[in-house]
This record gives C-alpha cells, sequence and structure tokens, in this order.
C-alpha cells in the first residue's frame, strides 16, 4: 500500500544521504520507544494515536451538544496563543476560500478570528470593531489561565460580550483547560461555562488532534472527522512497520544528518499559499522542540514562487548553511466547499508577452515545475534538498500532516539528544515581563531591568 | 534635532560592538561613494532622492488624471512579482483596519488585492470569483512583461475584464513598465493603457517610492505624500550628516559586523501585527541583494509576543548564529482613519487571572514591556540584540523606514563585497522553469532535467 505522505531523498546529496543511513536505525529506535512510552517526556506523549483514543469521542460530543443549534452564532473567536491556536489557524488557512471575507455566503463555514495570540492593543482594539457587529462563539484556550496574552484578551472580549448579551454572555463562552485545576478551570465552573478538556499528557504544540483543535475547527463548519482520519491513519502506518522504512523515521533521520553535516537552516518551501498556517504551527513544533541547549535547526519557511523574487538569490547563491524541505502535492486545486474541480487554463491571447508556448495548460502545471525547477537548481548551488510528496490538499492530509511532523518532531529531538516536550527558555522573557510590569513578587528583578534599560 | 530613526545598540555585547566601530568609517566611505554615485553598481541607485527629484511630480500626475472620477471601481488589483507588489502591500498591511474586509464602508481606502506574485491555480482561480462581484482597476507592474507569473495572471485578469467591460476593458488598465522597450510597453501602446514608468536606474526591491508604489497606493487612497516626506526627509537627513554617526551608518555597521562575527541569521522582531508586509519587504531587500557569494545573513522575521510562543524557546536557547534586530514604535496605537487615537485599557474583574496587578493599565504598555523583557532575555542567553525606534505607526514612518533600509542595505552590502543591485542566482530556478515547460530555446536542458527527475 502507498503511504499516505512520502519522502523523496535523491536531492540530498551523497554525504547527507550516507549520514541519514547511518542515523535511521537509532531513530527507528526512537519510535520504538516513543510507541512504548520509555522515551524522555514519556509523560508528555498522549499525544500518539489520540483520535482514536479520544478524538472521535470528542468530535461526537460537540455534535452532540449541538450548540450551533441552540445558540444563533456568525463568527468563533478563539482566544488563545502558542499551540492553543497554531493549529486551528493551519487548517482554516488550508482549507477556506483565500478571500472568503470579501465574499459573504460563498463558504459554509463561518470566520474563526483569534484573540490573546499577541499583544498589540491595536489589533485589539479593531478585533472589537468586528465582534460590535457579529454574534461571536468565543472558545477560550488556556491550560492555566494566566497566560498574560490570552487572559488580557479574554478579558476584553469577556467585557464585550456582557455589554451586549448581559447574563446570556456565559452561554457564548467555551472554555478548553486543564481537566482539573488552574484559573480557567475554576473560572468556568464559577461561571457555568462549558469545558472540554486539555488532556495532561499533551502540550500545547502537540494539541492539534485533541479538543484544541477539534472544538473551534468543528463549531466553525470543518471536515474534522476526515483530519482526524488522516493523522489515525498515518500513526496506523507507522504501527504496522517493522523496518525502519516509513517516511517518517526518513524525514527525521535526513533533517537530523543535515544538521549534523553542519547545516543550520531548514527552510520549509511550499507553492501552495494556504499553506501558511500550517508552516507557522511547522516553525513552532520545531522550533520550540529542539532549539534547546544551543542545538537545533532553525525552522524558516519559504512561500513560492513569491519567495523566489525574495530569498531565491539567498537560497541560490547566500550561506551555504541551508537545508531546503519541499512540501508539494500532488493534487492542490480543488478548494473546500466546491463539490467539483475546477480547473484554470492559461488564455490564448497575443504572443507579446512570450507566452504562447503555454496556451491552454493548466496554471498549476507551471506551479508544480516552478517547484522541480527551483529543486534541481538549488541542489546544484550546494542546498541539500528533500521533498515531502502528498496527494490532495485537503483535510485529511492536513490530518496526516500534523501526525508525520509531530513523529518526526518527537523521535529527531530524542535522538538530538534534547526533551522535545519542555520549553524552558520560554520562562526567562515571562520572568522579565513580569519584573517590568511590576507584578507581586518580582519588583526586585523590575528594578534591576529597569536599571540595565535606562543605563547608557 | 533629533533623528527620525534612532537606533539602540547598547545590547549588542562588546566585541561585537567593538567590531561595529571599527567598520563605522568603511561604511560611511560607502556612504559617500552612494550619494557621489562612484559605488559599484552606480547606474542602479536612482532611488536615492527619488521623491524629491521625480515622486512628488508623479503623484501630481496621478491627481491630476483623476481616474478615480472618470471610472469608478471599487478596488485595485496589483499585478506583479518581488519588488513590484512588496512595497505596496508593506503599505497596505501597515494602515489597514485589520478586518476591514468584514467592516466593508469603515475604511474609506479601497482594497487592494495581489496577483501575479504566486502560480497557484487554485488562488488566482479564487481571485477571479471576487473580481467577477467588482470594478476592479488593475494595475500590471512588470519591467519586461515578460515575468511568468505575472504575465500569467495578467492574461487571465485582460480576459475576466474583457468579457465584463468589452472595449471599455483597456480603460480599467494601467501599466508600469519600461520607459521604452519590452513586452508590457509594446502591449500598452498597441492597447492605449495609460503607463507610467520603472526607472531605467531603479531596480525592483528598491523601487517602492517610484511610480511602482506611489501610483497604486494614491488609486486606492493611502496618504502617498507622507510616504514620500518621511522618505525624503530620511535622505536629507542623512545626506546634511558630515560626520559617521547616523542612525542609518550605525544600523548597516553593526549587523556587518555581526555577520563577520560569525552571525549566521539576523531576525527581525516586531510587536504590531500591521508591519507583516514591511517585514516582508525587509526580507527580499536583504536577502536579494546581499545573497551572494556564499556569503550574507539570512534574514527572517519574528512577530512578537505571538512567535514568542513559537521560535522564543529557539532564540533563547537555540544555535548561538543569531543577531536579533528589535523594531519598535513609540506610539503604535493610532490607526488610520480613525481622526482620534482611541485607547484600550485593561478590564477590571475578578482575579482569578492573576491580572489584579494589570487592571486599567494600556494593552500596549504590557506589549512594550514584553519587546524590552525579551530583549534582555535574549541579550542574556547570548544572542547580540539591536533596536530600530520608531515614532508613530504612520505612513511618514513608513516612508522612512524604506529610505532606511534601502541606504543600509545599499551601503552595507557593498562593504561585504557584493553588488546590491543584480540577482544573477535568480535566473537559475527560471532557466530550469522554462526547460521544463519546453519553452522553445529550452528543449535540451528541459531533457536533461526530466531525465535527472526520473531516475532512482
Amino acid at each position: 500500500m502507498q503511504q499516505t505522505i512520502q519522502v523523496d531523498t535523491r536531492f540530498l546529496g551523497q554525504a547527507i544521504a550516507q549520514e541519514m543511513e547511518s542515523i535511521r536505525p537509532e531513530i527507528w529506535d526512537a519510535w520504538v520507544k516513543l510507541r512504548e512510552k520509555t522515551c524522555v517526556g514519556a509523560e508528555w506523549t498522549g499525544w500518539v494515536n489520540f483520535p482514536e483514543k479520544h478524538g472521535f469521542a470528542i468530535l461526537e460530543q460537540v455534535k452532540k451538544e449541538r450548540l450551533a443549534e441552540r445558540l444563533p452564532y456568525d463568527c468563533v473567536v478563539v482566544v488563545g496563543i502558542g499551540g492553543s491556536y497554531a493549529g486551528t489557524k493551519a487548517m482554516m488557512d488550508a482549507l477556506s476560500h483565500s478571500y472568503s471575507a470579501f465574499l459573504p455566503g460563498r463558504d459554509p463555514k463561518v470566520p474563526i478570528f483569534y484573540a490573546g495570540h499577541q499583544m498589540s492593543e491595536l489589533q485589539l482594539m479593531e478585533l472589537v470593531d468586528v465582534l460590535e457587529q457579529r454574534d461571536p462563539l468565543v472558545v477560550a484556550i488556556s491550560k492555566s489561565g494566566t497566560t498574560t496574552e490570552p487572559a488580557v484578551a479574554f478579558r476584553v472580549i469577556r467585557k464585550n460580550l456582557e455589554r451586549k448579551y448581559g447574563q446570556q454572555a456565559a452561554q457564548r463562552i467555551i472554555a478548553i483547560t486543564d481537566p482539573a485545576g488552574g484559573a480557567l478551570r475554576r473560572f468556568a465552573t464559577e461561571q457555568k461555562y462549558q469545558t472540554f478538556s486539555v488532556p495532561n499528557d499533551v502540550g500545547g504544540r502537540f494539541s492539534v488532534l485533541t479538543a484544541v483543535g477539534i472544538v473551534p475547527l468543528a463549531l466553525a463548519g470543518y471536515p474534522v472527522a476526515d483530519m482526524l482520519h488522516g493523522a489515525q491513519d498515518l500513526y496506523n502506518e507507522i504501527s504496522a512497520k517493522t523496518t525502519p522504512d516509513h517516511a517518517v523515521i526518513t524525514y527525521a533521520a535526513a533533517r537530523l544528518a543535515a544538521y549534523q553535516s553542519g547545516k543550520k537552516i531548514e527552510a520549509l518551501a511550499y507553492a501552495q499559499p494556504k499553506l501558511m498556517g500550517l508552516i507557522e504551527w511547522w516553525k513552532q513544533l520545531f522550533g520550540e522542540s529542539e532549539g534547546k541547549q544551543h542545538k537545533g535547526l532553525f525552522p524558516v519557511g519559504l512561500a513560492y514562487t513569491t519567495d523566489l523574487h525574495s530569498m531565491g538569490q539567498y537560497m541560490q547563491d547566500g550561506e551555504r548553511h541551508l537545508l531546503e524541505t519541499f512540501l508539494s502535492f500532488e493534487n492542490p486545486t480543488i478548494s473546500l466547499g466546491d463539490t467539483i474541480e475546477r480547473r484554470l487554463r492559461i488564455p490564448s491571447g497575443s504572443n507579446i508577452d512570450e507566452l504562447g508556448y503555454l496556451e491552454q495548460r493548466f496554471v498549476e502545471d507551471i506551479n508544480r515545475a516552478a517547484m522541480l525547477g527551483t529543486k534541481l537548481a538549488h541542489f546544484d548551488g550546494g542546498v541539500p534538498c528533500l521533498e515531502i510528496k502528498c496527494n490532495r490538499l485537503d483535510a485529511y492530509t492536513m490530518g496526516a500532516l500534523f501526525a508525520f511532523f509531530q513523529v518526526a518532531c518527537g523521535i529527531g529531538a530524542a535522538v538530538l539528544g534534547v526533551n522535545p516536550y519542555d520549553q524552558p527558555g520560554v520562562e526567562s522573557y515571562k520572568k522579565n515581563l513580569f519584573g517590568l510590569l511590576g507584578k507581586p513578587g518580582f519588583e526586585s528583578l523590575g528594578q534591576e531591568l529597569k536599571k540595565r534599560l535606562t543605563q547608557t
């Protein structure tokens, strides 16, 4: 049976390909340990097989509650930062009409807005401008409920709801949080919000296939079951393997081989603008899991062919510290919401633009040729190139990609020698933030920091 | 007089700060050569002082033609790739209401759509879906008129206009192209399009302050004069200098010092989501100008505080090959289109979320504290940090930033030892693309490439 996702390593270069083969057994061993929960950070590996264990049941629960029928709403607001929103946004970007905001009624799904994922006062005010004119359902996602960005946004949005809906405001709020404790759980109990749980054994950046992604996506009308099937099929595929030749093993081994050969950046190149959210999700997954102990490939995204006219020159001729991974799709042309495939051919016309040789060919043929031509050009320029090949750009494949990258990240980081599931470095800026803002308990740190900032 | 833009180097670290001072005279010398047009690539330096020399006159011409009154339109479509659209998008992102698509009528400016900046068939079809329901003004921007992406999109959009408006379609098209020759110029003459020129002595990525940016932005209702004044004031400021202490000299020297000290990536961190387009423009400017001869800092953007929950861990603890530049604004809270400043304070409420100590403070205070706290945290983690400080987030400052980065890029690349104005590496993928698509003259290359792609 053909694998859902395939990896092509033919343009990795001989040295890195050899290194990849020598690392492969170790990567396979890391997968066995992950599966058996004997790896470092085993208490955070609840994401493996989560769809089968709990995911489909959560989706059934959302449907059973029939929120959509109880309460009219015309948008979903996700309040959360990092892994609490990145997976949902990846799905939204991938599966929405690119201009749905300009075509009301065209897409049966409702818009999803995001809050608490940054701290710009202006953007938060502008979000309130929109919410004033709408009837939102608010999904607040935070394990603790005290992370500054979402906590601030949640206060602002709650106040807005209370002014509009009075006593009924609480019915428009759903909390996804710690199963037992924490500020948001306590608050939800007090306010009688409907709640779902962030599993105790799944960290934020590995949580898209839990209630964290399932609930807002289902409420907004996305094909969540397809996403869960895609992910579970990928888990099943690798679980069925008895030899280390699954694509996910190959990807993890290849990128680690590139790193151990001195490469410093992994550029994930994609030719479908709708994948931007997925690439942001991928950057968090790998950057936060691997960037420790002064180690790790720095993950960046390249939106082709746009970025061929931006970063293309650097990729071809700049510093040779790059690994380039191409994410490609055999059939990327079906817009969700359309029942039939639409296609666009290059129109005939005057040949002044020298496009005569392309007339009546599909636009996507050029897009594909650009990706392949770029891979060869960059390889010839000294960049090791990988290709991750998928079939359709749909919810099923998105689910498979989530699972694929999560497994690759977990096992790759383990062999790199870091714990993929912690993020000790994120605390440093938070402590400084508390100090500068004068949070009780951080006063002396605050004084010290202010002194440093005013010194010349 | 205080400079429009200031650079703080206090957290660069001693070694790089010393290196910066030793490079400063060379950078200053590069500025003198740029001003006197005796630098490498002098024939491409027409962008210096362009607003004063031609920019304001072009803006007057756009106003005089009164296109807006002759022909009703409700959107502008920019057809172009790379420097032909990146500056316009930077201005649009910075100066629009974040949710203007959801608030029709709120912003007096008309939406700008982009085409020909990528090759996704699906996205181009979806753009046509929107244009079907609108009356667009199309601005086709290409020096040659034969660049594949915009040429394909222009064919598709032209056909759409001709079907809707028949003989009148040509009145809806404006071409910005080579002053004399090239495919788009010939076609525009034949079809009697209104035209503007891409100056002969300005390359794409340095062209935002020429007709390339002025025309579409003015047609869409942006405060273009302010942008030009901001840029020209910056040019005047540095031109008036007789000693090498202008902020632009400091920035160019600091980043080159970091590179020469072994840093490989410059991460430009910003806390205003509206700056995303500017950061993409900046990436093209530096990536394409410096990424040659296996040299150059790899430019990446970090959208804070969002990316503190994504790449923050890596910035704090990952590989130490990073320079981090913070782009900050003293007054980022005024939304264009609003006549008065609106502010948002953190509402009072239950202290379960532990935000009690922040009640009634401005949201932006937290955003600013997060940037400062992060700078100190990352510096303490071993990352040299720069800060570029601006006053208001408005058209004037955007113009100043365009000029600031263009000068810094031109003089920095010269000292790095590369020609900032060419892009030889971009040709490699284009040749491969032509080969794979079977363009006449590229048949044998195409055969060779196809053979390589099918080998196992």
